[in-house]
């Protein structure tokens, strides 16, 4: 019996190979080729997900995990066929714990959908990517998002695991106590590990209290470096920002252009401050003397709930926004995601500015700029070939400074197929240290195979 | 040329080979039996390190790295002999970065020393086991202490590392970056290692700033579980507690026996509030209400700085106090550290009373109730069998109740020698895993053999 009619055998329709199915795992909504799985999986249990793994590995077949497929760096595409391992049928709550603050999920329940869940409980889960991604997806490429500089990544709120290994072995690592020291961290390993080590079939979340009030605001500078200085003051100054967003004057013309919205097209910042109702006051005075300071004008609330949740969905329909710049078949969006220590936030984005003009690029900035975090869109045809020299170039120029500068080539997006040209210069001698783990962990390299890992040279 | 040689040659007075030293190397502050190193090493770089370690290597030389040496559970002791690493001539703080809340330190620095440099900055590094640790051994150890419960453990606190394998190849880990999804997450595969999979060289630190407002208090319940059940209702509430300590009325006993203080032999709650000046009242008051509806009496503040810190002191010194319990030449101290979900904390604290009351032990229990996390400190005579079987039984009680409940059988005291009966309880399979990790990394063993991971069945 071959794998796929063994997977058959076991999954019925819920084992794939026509291509309607096949399709759907194909594409990605950066700018990466299609890829063709041979087949996809939905499996509904972990001893599934096992039994796929262990006939996978008899017939040397690569698997790859698929989320919700909003990965941003080909992360899920299964470059090398095999089966594209879909965790949308494990979608379950399995535990709140309002007493203990947690949740356990199964991978491919949705941020939405368990924000949806958790509404009457009075907590919620903070890591908020924009995507409707899956929690699973989270976990493995180490997500984060407008809300980190608050209430941190995955890496701060993922507590526990279950996952199962290349050899179809079934793991838990950590639990639900706030802390340990017993053994290695492998659930720290698992998260980040983009489907690469083991595949994540439960996870146990930190969950946070809603916040008492809430209030969200825009204001615009002068300019990017007026804004990113406001940015830098306001986090040394100790104010606990649950939100800090730049969008520059290009990004606020895409949304203009997008959604119809008449921001002045200026660089911006879009606030959120959570709170007591005086820490929140106290919170919103001290920001907008920062924002004075940095001759911040146009400050506006998003005084209800439906303004605030009308602003972060401007926010976070950028890419779409992006496009509307440049429209054009065929064409495609290019992002970055540096990320450099605090202190060297301006020195970054002044940078990334003068590369794109210089090379004729058509580029926004947005980014999360707490962290010291930030994408710059790039337009491009894939056709030209100019223009792709350009954008590759633009981005190896930020990715180099970014390594100058402290910081790392990627805060959140992950390596996936485009940053994997980075790996060494990023971690020099370590990255020796992550290939042993590898080949540790998975021997055949059946897991999510041309991925991170760039190949020995 | 023997290993020894070569490092005699390489390291001259900085290697010791004379009893004196090796004596300084082969004790502890538990209850373990002393173990002698064959020499000890005083390294003063990370080049050092890693020709010690070659030299080791090549002649099968176990490596045991030493900090301070007041880890609890065995695991700076050389228990088959070798060299005894010790660091504490790395102790030079390398750069402290305000502007990016962080610092670089050599492995050696003391938390004391480090918070001793940073005063003039505002800035602080709160991670606090008591004892006056290497920031090393702290991280290797994933230390935490009173102040978790606010501002993390060395999980949340560690942000880049340098360090030597095995092999003496030496990697960097991590960036000063706050985030990053750049491959597997080494930093926290190091971190909580205890010296087995690479010897700590560096590290980068995150930094907090030096609250406005600082407020410190007492008070006592007429039980144990009533002292918990407010603990409970603190943290589900929200209230930033930045250290809430439970002692229980046997502690406070030892503590009145061994420095005099004359505090009612009740349970009692020691706190500490961080903030601004309103948020700080606040906290106090929402606090109060809590404690009130839990039958709190006998609040005390600690109005000076002084006050504060001998309350701090007199807490620090509960190793001591409980020896004054029950003293006499050759007794010893055995210390429990389980933790447990918050919610489950009150059935685990009573058992652990329960169980020790059954068996006839001296008994005190203090801990890190903010986190679920407890000492249980029980004296006994090593050469009384029975007390000696009674003491382990309760622990192997202690620990697997804390399993039960959904917990770890180390908050922060980690493996060592001690705990790793324990391991596979904990880990079940997920323990193959880890020795993957090590094998991988260290297939010599030389790397402080004979911790952390039980032999293979
Ligand atoms: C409009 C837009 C905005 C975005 N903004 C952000 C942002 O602000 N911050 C951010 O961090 N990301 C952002 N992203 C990227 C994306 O949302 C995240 O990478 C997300 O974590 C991917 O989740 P997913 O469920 O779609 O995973 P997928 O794309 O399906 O998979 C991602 C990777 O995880 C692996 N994987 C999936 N499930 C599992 C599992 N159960 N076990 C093991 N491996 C698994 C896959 O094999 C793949 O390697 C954005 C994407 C879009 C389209
Ligand atoms: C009175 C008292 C109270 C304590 N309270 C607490 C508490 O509240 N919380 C808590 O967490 N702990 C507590 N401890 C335990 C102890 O302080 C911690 O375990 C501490 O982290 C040990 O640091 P150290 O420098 O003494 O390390 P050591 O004991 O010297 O070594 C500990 C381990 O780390 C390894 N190691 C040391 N340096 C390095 C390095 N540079 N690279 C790699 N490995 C290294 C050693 O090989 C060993 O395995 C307490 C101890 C005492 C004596």
């Amino acid at each position: 019996m071959t794998a796929f009619d063994t997977l058959d055998h076991l999954l019925g329709a819920r084992f794939a190979t026509g291509l309607a199915a096949r399709r759907q795992h194909a594409g990605n909504e950066a700018h990466y080729d299609e890829a063709l799985p041979d087949a996809v999986a939905y499996p509904e249990t972990a001893e599934e997900v096992a039994q796929i793994l262990r006939a996978c590995a008899a017939g040397g077949i690569p698997v790859t995990a698929f989320g919700t497929g909003t990965s941003l760096e080909g992360q899920h595409l299964a470059v090398t066929g095999g089966v594209s391992l879909d965790f949308s049928r494990m979608n379950r709550i399995l535990a709140i714990h309002p007493e203990d603050m947690n949740v356990t999920v199964q991978p491919g329940v949705t941020r939405k959908e368990l924000n949806d869940a958790l509404r009457a409980t009075g907590l919620f889960f903070p890591v908020d990517p924009g995507a409707d991604a899956s929690l699973g997806g989270m976990a493995a490429t180490r997500a984060s998002g407008t809300t980190a500089v608050r209430y941190g990544t995955m890496r701060e709120n993922v507590l526990a695991l279950e996952a199962v290994m290349a050899n179809g072995s079934i793991i838990r690592t950590g639990s639900a106590a706030r802390k340990s020291s017993a053994g290695y961290d492998l659930t720290h390993l698992l998260v980040g590990s983009e489907g690469t080590l083991g595949l994540i079939t439960e996870l146990t979340l930190k969950l946070h209290g809603q916040p008492e009030a809430v209030a969200a605001a825009t204001c615009h500078f002068d300019t990017v470096a007026a804004a990113v200085d406001c940015v830098i003051a306001t986090i040394q100054s100790g104010i606990p920002m649950a939100r800090i967003e730049l969008v520059d004057e290009m990004m606020v013309r895409g949304f203009n252009l997008h959604a119809g919205t008449g921001l002045p097209e200026r660089p911006h910042l879009f606030l959120e401050f959570h709170g007591g109702p005086a820490a929140l006051a106290e919170q919103v005075a001290g920001f907008r003397e920062l924002a004075d300071d940095a001759g911040a004008g146009g400050w506006q609330e998003a005084a209800t709930t439906e303004a605030r949740s009308a602003l972060w969905a401007l926010r976070h329909g950028a890419l779409p926004a992006i496009g509307a710049l440049d429209p054009g078949a065929g064409k495609r969006t290019y992002s970055t995601d540096v990320c450099v220590p605090i202190s060297r936030l301006a020195e970054a984005v002044a940078l990334a500015r003068q590369e794109a003009s210089t090379r004729g690029l058509i580029c926004t900035i947005v980014g999360h700029v707490g962290d010291g975090n930030f994408h710059c869109g790039l337009r491009f045809d894939p056709k030209d070939a100019d223009q792709v020299a350009q954008v590759l170039a633009f981005s190896g120029a930020l990715a180099e400074a970014a390594l100058r500068l402290g910081g790392t080539v990627t805060g959140e997006h992950g390596i996936g197929l485009g940053k994997q040209k980075y790996m060494q210069a990023e971690h020099g001698p370590a990255l020796d240290w992550m290939r042993r783990i590898k080949m540790s962990f998975d021997p055949q390299g059946i897991l999510n195979p041309g991925k991170m890992l760039p190949p020995a040279p």
